[in-house]
Protein backbone atom coordinates (compact mmCIF):
# COMPACT_ATOMS: atom_id res chain seq x y z
CA UNK A 1 0.00 0.00 0.00
CA UNK A 2 1.26 3.56 -0.78
CA UNK A 3 1.16 5.86 2.06
CA UNK A 4 2.29 9.77 1.20
CA UNK A 5 2.96 12.74 4.04
CA UNK A 6 0.90 15.57 3.94
CA UNK A 7 2.59 18.70 4.02
CA UNK A 8 3.57 20.28 7.39
CA UNK A 9 6.07 22.65 8.77
CA UNK A 10 9.31 21.47 9.79
CA UNK A 11 9.65 21.26 13.66
CA UNK A 12 11.89 25.31 13.26
CA UNK A 13 8.80 26.22 11.45
CA UNK A 14 6.51 26.06 14.22
CA UNK A 15 5.18 28.93 15.22
CA UNK A 16 3.91 29.54 18.72
CA UNK A 17 0.88 31.70 18.34
CA UNK A 18 -0.05 29.61 15.49
CA UNK A 19 -0.35 26.36 17.70
CA UNK A 20 -2.35 28.75 20.09
CA UNK A 21 -4.25 30.18 18.03
CA UNK A 22 -5.12 26.30 16.17
CA UNK A 23 -5.42 24.74 19.62
CA UNK A 24 -7.93 27.58 20.86
CA UNK A 25 -10.96 26.41 19.37
CA UNK A 26 -13.27 23.31 20.68
CA UNK A 27 -13.71 20.98 17.83
CA UNK A 28 -10.03 21.14 17.25
CA UNK A 29 -9.63 20.43 20.94
CA UNK A 30 -11.35 17.39 20.49
CA UNK A 31 -9.73 16.39 17.69
CA UNK A 32 -6.06 16.68 19.94
CA UNK A 33 -7.89 14.95 22.93
CA UNK A 34 -8.72 12.34 20.57
CA UNK A 35 -5.05 11.76 19.06
CA UNK A 36 -3.67 12.01 22.25
CA UNK A 37 -5.56 8.60 23.62
CA UNK A 38 -4.32 7.37 19.97
CA UNK A 39 -0.44 7.38 19.82
CA UNK A 40 -0.46 5.05 16.57
CA UNK A 41 -2.37 7.22 14.71
CA UNK A 42 -6.23 7.68 14.13
CA UNK A 43 -8.25 7.88 11.26
CA UNK A 44 -9.49 11.14 10.26
CA UNK A 45 -13.09 10.00 9.96
CA UNK A 46 -12.60 7.77 12.90
CA UNK A 47 -13.35 10.90 15.34
CA UNK A 48 -16.37 11.68 16.80
CA UNK A 49 -17.21 15.40 15.83
CA UNK A 50 -20.55 17.29 16.07
CA UNK A 51 -19.72 18.85 12.42
CA UNK A 52 -19.97 17.98 9.21
CA UNK A 53 -17.32 16.31 6.76
CA UNK A 54 -15.98 19.58 5.17
CA UNK A 55 -15.57 21.45 8.66
CA UNK A 56 -13.82 18.78 10.40
CA UNK A 57 -11.50 18.43 7.19
CA UNK A 58 -10.49 22.30 7.33
CA UNK A 59 -9.74 21.82 11.47
CA UNK A 60 -7.57 18.91 10.41
CA UNK A 61 -5.72 20.92 8.11
CA UNK A 62 -5.11 24.43 10.54
CA UNK A 63 -3.73 21.49 13.25
CA UNK A 64 -1.51 20.33 10.66
CA UNK A 65 -0.59 23.61 8.97
CA UNK A 66 0.52 24.86 12.47
CA UNK A 67 2.03 22.00 12.94
CA UNK A 68 0.01 20.15 16.00
CA UNK A 69 -0.45 17.06 13.88
CA UNK A 70 0.75 14.81 10.48
CA UNK A 71 -0.98 13.72 8.82
CA UNK A 72 -0.35 9.95 6.43
CA UNK A 73 -2.73 8.66 3.45
CA UNK A 74 -2.53 4.70 3.51
CA UNK A 75 -4.82 3.81 0.25
CA UNK A 76 -7.68 6.26 0.72
CA UNK A 77 -7.45 6.42 4.48
CA UNK A 78 -6.02 9.97 6.18
CA UNK A 79 -4.02 8.67 9.55
CA UNK A 80 -3.21 11.59 11.76
CA UNK A 81 -0.81 11.27 14.75
CA UNK A 82 -0.52 14.38 17.38
CA UNK A 83 3.09 15.90 16.67
CA UNK A 84 3.88 15.39 20.58
CA UNK A 85 7.83 15.48 20.31
CA UNK A 86 7.83 18.11 18.32
CA UNK A 87 5.89 20.38 20.55
CA UNK A 88 7.30 19.25 24.09
CA UNK A 89 10.35 20.16 22.54
CA UNK A 90 9.60 23.23 21.18
CA UNK A 91 7.25 24.03 24.33
CA UNK A 92 7.65 21.92 27.52
CA UNK A 93 4.54 21.61 28.94
CA UNK A 94 1.90 23.09 26.91
CA UNK A 95 0.41 19.99 25.50
CA UNK A 96 0.63 18.48 28.92
CA UNK A 97 -1.32 22.02 30.58
CA UNK A 98 -3.77 21.70 27.66
CA UNK A 99 -4.76 18.20 27.93
CA UNK A 100 -5.13 18.45 31.82
CA UNK A 101 -8.14 21.17 31.11
CA UNK A 102 -11.66 20.01 32.38
CA UNK A 103 -13.74 19.66 29.37
CA UNK B 1 -4.67 55.46 47.70
CA UNK B 2 -7.63 53.85 46.33
CA UNK B 3 -6.92 50.78 44.74
CA UNK B 4 -10.05 48.67 42.85
CA UNK B 5 -9.98 45.69 40.95
CA UNK B 6 -10.83 44.89 37.28
CA UNK B 7 -13.24 42.56 37.24
CA UNK B 8 -11.96 38.53 36.05
CA UNK B 9 -13.65 35.49 35.69
CA UNK B 10 -12.90 33.83 38.78
CA UNK B 11 -10.92 30.52 38.42
CA UNK B 12 -13.68 28.33 38.04
CA UNK B 13 -15.05 30.37 35.23
CA UNK B 14 -11.65 30.09 33.05
CA UNK B 15 -11.94 27.81 29.82
CA UNK B 16 -8.73 27.13 28.05
CA UNK B 17 -10.36 27.77 24.66
CA UNK B 18 -10.50 31.40 25.76
CA UNK B 19 -7.10 31.15 27.47
CA UNK B 20 -5.33 29.73 24.38
CA UNK B 21 -7.10 32.40 22.06
CA UNK B 22 -6.11 35.47 24.20
CA UNK B 23 -2.30 34.32 24.21
CA UNK B 24 -2.30 33.26 20.79
CA UNK B 25 -1.73 36.94 19.52
CA UNK B 26 1.93 38.49 19.19
CA UNK B 27 1.67 41.43 21.06
CA UNK B 28 -0.57 39.85 24.09
CA UNK B 29 1.98 36.99 23.92
CA UNK B 30 4.53 40.28 24.60
CA UNK B 31 2.31 41.14 27.05
CA UNK B 32 2.75 38.18 28.91
CA UNK B 33 6.24 37.65 28.78
CA UNK B 34 6.46 41.11 30.32
CA UNK B 35 4.71 40.34 33.12
CA UNK B 36 5.93 37.23 33.53
CA UNK B 37 9.26 38.55 34.11
CA UNK B 38 7.52 41.09 36.82
CA UNK B 39 5.94 39.30 39.41
CA UNK B 40 5.12 42.23 41.23
CA UNK B 41 3.14 43.65 38.44
CA UNK B 42 3.42 46.26 35.71
CA UNK B 43 1.72 49.39 34.92
CA UNK B 44 0.04 48.79 31.79
CA UNK B 45 1.87 51.60 29.98
CA UNK B 46 5.19 50.54 31.24
CA UNK B 47 5.34 47.87 28.89
CA UNK B 48 6.82 48.71 25.57
CA UNK B 49 4.44 47.78 22.58
CA UNK B 50 4.28 48.75 18.86
CA UNK B 51 0.93 49.73 19.03
CA UNK B 52 -1.48 52.62 20.00
CA UNK B 53 -3.11 52.92 23.54
CA UNK B 54 -6.19 51.97 22.73
CA UNK B 55 -4.58 48.92 21.19
CA UNK B 56 -2.44 48.23 24.32
CA UNK B 57 -5.77 48.79 26.48
CA UNK B 58 -7.89 46.20 24.33
CA UNK B 59 -5.44 43.48 24.36
CA UNK B 60 -5.15 43.86 28.27
CA UNK B 61 -8.60 43.43 28.19
CA UNK B 62 -8.71 40.44 26.16
CA UNK B 63 -6.36 38.97 28.12
CA UNK B 64 -8.21 39.89 31.79
CA UNK B 65 -11.21 38.92 30.37
CA UNK B 66 -10.03 35.60 29.54
CA UNK B 67 -8.00 34.81 33.00
CA UNK B 68 -4.74 35.41 31.92
CA UNK B 69 -3.85 38.60 33.95
CA UNK B 70 -5.26 40.77 36.94
CA UNK B 71 -5.41 44.36 36.85
CA UNK B 72 -5.99 47.16 39.49
CA UNK B 73 -5.86 50.72 39.78
CA UNK B 74 -3.78 52.52 42.09
CA UNK B 75 -4.44 56.05 41.83
CA UNK B 76 -4.95 56.80 38.35
CA UNK B 77 -2.63 53.77 37.24
CA UNK B 78 -3.12 50.57 36.40
CA UNK B 79 -1.29 47.80 37.33
CA UNK B 80 -1.36 43.94 35.95
CA UNK B 81 -0.31 41.02 37.87
CA UNK B 82 -0.42 37.52 35.62
CA UNK B 83 -2.33 34.75 37.38
CA UNK B 84 0.10 32.39 37.43
CA UNK B 85 -1.23 30.40 40.21
CA UNK B 86 -4.64 30.24 38.49
CA UNK B 87 -3.27 29.15 34.77
CA UNK B 88 -0.60 26.42 36.74
CA UNK B 89 -3.81 24.89 38.97
CA UNK B 90 -6.16 24.87 35.98
CA UNK B 91 -3.07 23.90 33.19
CA UNK B 92 -0.02 22.89 34.60
CA UNK B 93 2.73 23.28 32.01
CA UNK B 94 1.09 25.49 29.75
CA UNK B 95 2.21 28.98 30.65
CA UNK B 96 6.10 27.76 31.00
CA UNK B 97 5.55 26.01 27.70
CA UNK B 98 4.46 29.38 25.59
CA UNK B 99 7.33 31.15 27.83
CA UNK B 100 9.81 28.97 26.62
CA UNK B 101 8.39 29.02 23.30
CA UNK B 102 11.68 31.78 20.93
CA UNK B 103 10.86 34.84 19.83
Amino acid sequence: MTTRALPQPDRKEIRVETVLQALGEPVRLQIVRALADAPEGIACGDIELPVTASTRAHHLRTLREAGVLSTHTEGTRRISTLRREDLETLYPGLLTGVLAAQR
